[in-house]
């Protein structure tokens, strides 16, 4: 028996979501607080590796018993019963039974990113390890201009220029759904995008692009040319995780969230 | 010379403003800081004394030299200087000079406060320690019964009832000014209000007073008869600190914030 579980990170506190030996983990936390919730010995699957820092508005991981033996708290009891259990910085948004043949990572059609930037000097503490500290005002005349740059990100292209150099993808072909450039309700300036999949660092030094065309240093019509040299050295610098969330994750059937 | 100082700070991380021997305070940490920004040593006087756990938005400060020698780091660079001095969760907004007469708690003449409900079962790690988990769900109806039910502490009264039991005041007569009750931008209920002064606990009994109200335990014309009967018990509970946040002080003249 496998659930499904949405859930939300801060990501301040972790070395990730992976688990590893002797640091704290969103994997590792969720693998030894939910074999309490479930009194039993669990494996947790993610639907993506996010890095230190890095944080989830709507990541989802599988939970199964080690001895797949089924769960007996059901599953609407599930968002009640896990704010006694984890940790403040980790909250089960929903849950929902799956067939046991359901992948969180491999299953997933679409994956949406937000980058949230703070461009004044003068940060709210509130703001401090969750945003981009860009410190200087980006105007709304350059907020267009990314916003154009943006827009050349869209289609299927071969990505290898907004991927971290070093990484060990053979295909780096992914097909970018849609993306925005806007200030939200409490004055970050955002970047969202979606696609199929995206490469090691993809997100980040897009925004990193994104700001240089804010600079004046790249021109919204130079994106093609960057995506088409393919070289990492012509896209610009890759931005801290802090300012970086995942949002959300779409499953190519309707999940029955409780 | 006398320097007046607009901050912003995450009350989870203090025993609230006021210094207090062996324990983490606004006040502690600022006289220390700014006394290496400063080159001096300093004295700094607030405008409020928060509980622990309080957050603020808008809170002031004064700070001078304690030995009142003019401070020679002009007041322009201090928003900018005062983000590598001080800890993440203290912000300095704006600086101005003031006048040496001029005292930050004294000279003012309004105080706006805004009091954060999360009311879902689902608390978003981002919201943990900055807004009562209150976890139920509150109705389009239920606010609109608070609105109304806040409406009636507007004016000038007596209001001993929402006065925390053994408080020292003599005169527990307060105008307040505007009152709201609102879901914000990010989804947390809101209740705003305004006053010439507030008595201790006064924002949080009145805020759980108004979960009485949406809760159908009492009725919003109700109200002014608990203001009358000064009966700390007719009023609802104390809600805890982590919800509320001093929005703004206002003095009765304009200040020259850099």
């Amino acid at each position: 028996m496998k659930i499904l579980l949405k859930i939300m990170y801060d990501g301040k506190g972790f070395h990730g979501f992976q688990a590893q030996p002797g640091l704290r983990t969103v994997q590792g936390e969720l693998t030894e607080k939910l074999a309490r919730l479930f009194g039993a010995p669990v494996m947790v699957t993610g639907c993506s590796r996010t890095d230190s820092g890095v944080h989830a508005l709507g990541f989802c991981v599988t939970a199964e018993r080690q001895d797949k033996k089924d769960i007996t708290l059901p599953v609407s009891k599930i968002t009640h019963a896990a704010p006694g259990i984890l940790p403040q910085d980790i909250t089960v948004a929903a849950a929902a039974v799956v067939d046991d043949e359901f992948h969180p990572r491999y299953s997933v059609v679409k994956k949406k990113y937000v980058y949230k930037i703070w461009d004044s000097h003068i940060v709210p503490p509130f703001m401090r390890g969750h945003v981009l500290e860009y410190k200087k005002h980006i105007s709304d005349d350059a907020i267009l201009l990314m916003k154009e740059a943006a827009e050349h990100f869209k289609g299927t292209h071969d990505f290898t220029s907004f991927m971290a150099q070093g990484s060990k993808i053979v295909d780096a072909t992914r097909t970018v759904f849609e993306t925005d450039v806007y200030r939200d309700s409490e004055g970050c300036l955002c970047f969202s995008v979606s696609a199929d999949g995206f490469l090691y660092n993809m997100v980040r030094i897009m925004t990193g692009t994104l700001l240089s065309v804010a600079e004046g240093k790249v021109s919204p019509s130079d994106i093609p040319r960057i995506i088409e040299n393919r070289d990492r050295n012509g896209a610009g610098e890759t931005v801290p995780p802090q300012g970086l969330y995942l949002k959300e994750v779409t499953y190519p059937f309707p999940v029955n969230w409780e």
